[in-house]
């Protein structure tokens, strides 16, 4: 049935006291059929000592795929309690090779030594080794190795029958690689064409050559990319000398997409560590406190800007100050946002800076010649003095212009240095921007006002 | 080859001149084997009158693929001059059924019922005017109608001869769906299955029927999370009968995450229109000004809240309004933020809002204590009057207190109306909590100052 899935609250109710008077026998019995994702969830909000006793009593394939799906917090502390040995048949024998990798990779360097010399499978044990090898942000990382190779020299029968041999490691087959002695990549045949074809016919007379693969050391984003301009499910992955070493499957690339949203969304809304609802009081302080002390500094200086200048006989140029600021901040936002999601879509070449700045250049005057007419127009029916007016009005347009530009140049600076140009949608370029425009505010004013 | 599908520089400057020239021929000839998804990215920097002449002379099925993967400004522009029984011939007939009610949901009323009239095939029609009735954000409007489907009490051998005459009308077999005598949904059967099975054996023996479907009216987002969760490439799609209907295919939702994901991006920055880098300078402002103006507005509210103090014998209070500001709007949106992801990822339930509220008022309480502590010490420090650092330090509590309540309220509001979440990490919030904020300032200063 179509609900099976829907983990309701009596049955997760029941659970609970089925695991608190540990009734071994029913807990097996209920989670029969369960999935692995929603076992996990369980998992999750339980204390580690019951959580150890569930793994317990789980049989080993499905305590393999239940490790997978846990979050990050929730795997360590389990992996931490247990031995090399038993991580070893419990979880990465029934894994597949990235699978086992991504849990290995989260031990102490001793400890993953001693979890893989329990392996016998010795192709497994370096092939876990090559995975581990790759750089985190890269396509190798997230590959991975089993896959259905068959000869481009062999007839159809021939790889029907190798499939079968090959596809026991295999949860989903989606395409087979054709490859050449050499183990060269050069061609998909998909499983459709395979049923459809007579058996004597030889492979590479039916195979598609116009395929798109990519290479071991591209990074992570630019597969996400490819595959969803593509509309790839399973892209192959191949080193610098064309030889298939893995396959990425699409829904290994929607975590991939999902989770670096999500930090985007973080950074830019000034949480510096990838925190959830449910994590505890320190854990949320810790990652929203240091934005937080940049905005006190930041804060501090706008006050020594301020003091700088004479307030105590313009002191209603300090009405303003709010206004300002917050144009400041939004408009230095909005700018640097574009650039990021081009960024992040492929869609800006290194060489376009000049150009990005000269149209950020006319949207800011644009913008800026808008908003200083309306702010002239309101403050002068409100009634303020011509000289605040004035000056609100031709700061303004001052503010937004350098917000836009600076807004612009930031994150392009930020991404030339490999740094995530998602910290330029922040409190970083808020708080900075807050500055420079009560400089330029109260510059212009002294000059007009004295 | 690997890199076949990279479009370099010089071949888009050596098609942008056969263009110029009109040579069909070579044109034609360039363009053979290159994506449709490549031929879209140069048909958007095209002129409106060049790009209609590519579509003339690329044939019907290439064409049909290319509007799919058209931005929605450049496909609006070319359906807009061609008539309805051009666009009927030259892209419905070749699209799979999804696709083409995507391409006539962009028509006019009129125009759509033109389209439809040319179609011959009956049954396309009745699907594709099904799909244009569903819920654009729903199951209903994201699934594909096409699939293989083979009745439960047949023998496998059956099932291959049916595939074979259904597959003509589908790019990707993923999975081959099994209905009883009134097409209800009751199993899976995977290719590889199909493929290792004698072939006298009767489908129903083989099937999984413990599969996850979802339901034609199931929001995306719903749909999303599961497909995420359950690491599913493909799901079927029933209707309150578990009728089986249609089927979702990740690379659709990675397209709906990845849209998704840019829209809470720009919402949250500030940007109200979805823009890209090469939108008009118009577009971009007419995205950006609607936010700015809200700022201008609380801006006005600003000065208005500090102007009804006495600022003139306590002009150096003035000194922390850009502080207390920025901490009120940097507070409130990284804990809208987290509320908004929570609601993203599913992870929140209605009847949360009290536990929610009590934890952010802890986290509140804790962050605030804490920025207030670091503000007294370095505003004495700096040298302040005593009863300056006094007002700023309590001032600061509150006013974080206060952001963080009202940043968890915002978006649990919104969403209980329907209203998008991550509204409340823009321009909207910072801009509230900013008032607010000064006037919980100006309220403790003049209390304690006076």
């Amino acid at each position: 049935m179509s609900n099976k899935f829907e983990l309701n609250k009596d049955f997760v109710e029941e659970l609970l006291i089925l695991i608190e008077k540990k009734d071994e026998k029913l807990i097996v019995n209920r989670l029969k059929g369960i999935h692995a994702a929603d076992i996990a969830d369980i998992i999750e909000i339980l204390e580690h000592e019951k959580a150890n006793f569930l793994f317990d009593i789980i049989d080993n394939p499905k305590s393999a795929d239940i490790i997978v799906e846990l979050d990050d917090d929730s795997r360590e502390s389990i992996l931490k309690t247990l031995s090399p040995k038993k991580i070893a048949n419990k979880f990465i024998k029934n894994l597949e090779s990235d699978n086992a990798a991504d849990v290995i990779s989260e031990l102490s360097d001793d400890k993953k030594e001693e979890v893989l010399s329990h392996l016998n499978n010795k192709e497994k044990v370096s092939d876990i080794n090559e995975l581990l090898n790759y750089n985190e942000n890269s396509a190798g990382s997230l590959m991975a190795i089993e896959l259905i190779k068959v000869n481009k020299n062999w007839p159809t029968v021939e790889c029907v029958r190798e499939m079968r041999k090959q596809a026991s490691n295999i949860k989903n087959i989606h395409t087979i690689y054709v490859t050449d002695d050499n183990n060269k990549l050069c061609g998909l045949l998909s499983l459709k064409k395979l049923l459809v074809t007579e058996k004597s016919t030889i492979i590479k007379s039916i195979i598609n050559t116009n395929y798109i693969a990519v290479k071991t050391d591209d990074d992570n984003e630019f597969v996400a990319n490819l595959m969803n301009k593509y509309n790839l499910v399973v892209v192959p992955v191949v080193d610098n000398n064309n030889i298939l070493v893995g396959r990425i499957t699409i829904d290994d690339i929607l975590s991939y997409v999902k989770e670096e949203a999500e930090k985007d969304f973080q950074i830019a809304s000034g949480i510096s560590e990838d925190i959830e609802l449910n994590d505890s009081l320190i854990n949320i302080t810790r990652a929203r406190l240091p934005w937080l002390i940049v905005g006190l500094i930041g804060g501090l200086f706008g006050a020594k800007v301020i003091g700088v200048f004479d307030l105590n006989s313009n002191y209603e140029l300090a009405f303003f100050i709010p206004l300002i600021a917050a144009m400041a901040g939004n408009v230095g936002v909005q700018s640097a946002a574009i650039i990021v999601q081009s960024i992040a879509n492929n869609s800006i070449k290194s060489d376009d800076t000049f150009s990005r700045l000269f149209k950020e250049f006319r949207v800011g005057i644009l913008n800026g010649l808008i908003c200083s007419i309306i702010i002239y127009g309101l403050t002068f029916v409100f009634g303020y003095g011509h000289n605040i007016c004035i000056t609100v009005s031709i700061s303004l347009f001052s503010v937004i212009l350098f917000a836009a530009l600076f807004g612009t140049l930031t994150p392009l600076i930020l991404n030339k240095y490999k740094i995530d140009p998602a910290l330029a949608t922040g409190p970083f370029i808020t708080t900075f921007n807050d500055i420079i425009g009560l400089i330029i505010y109260f510059s212009i004013g002294q000059t007009l006002l004295s």
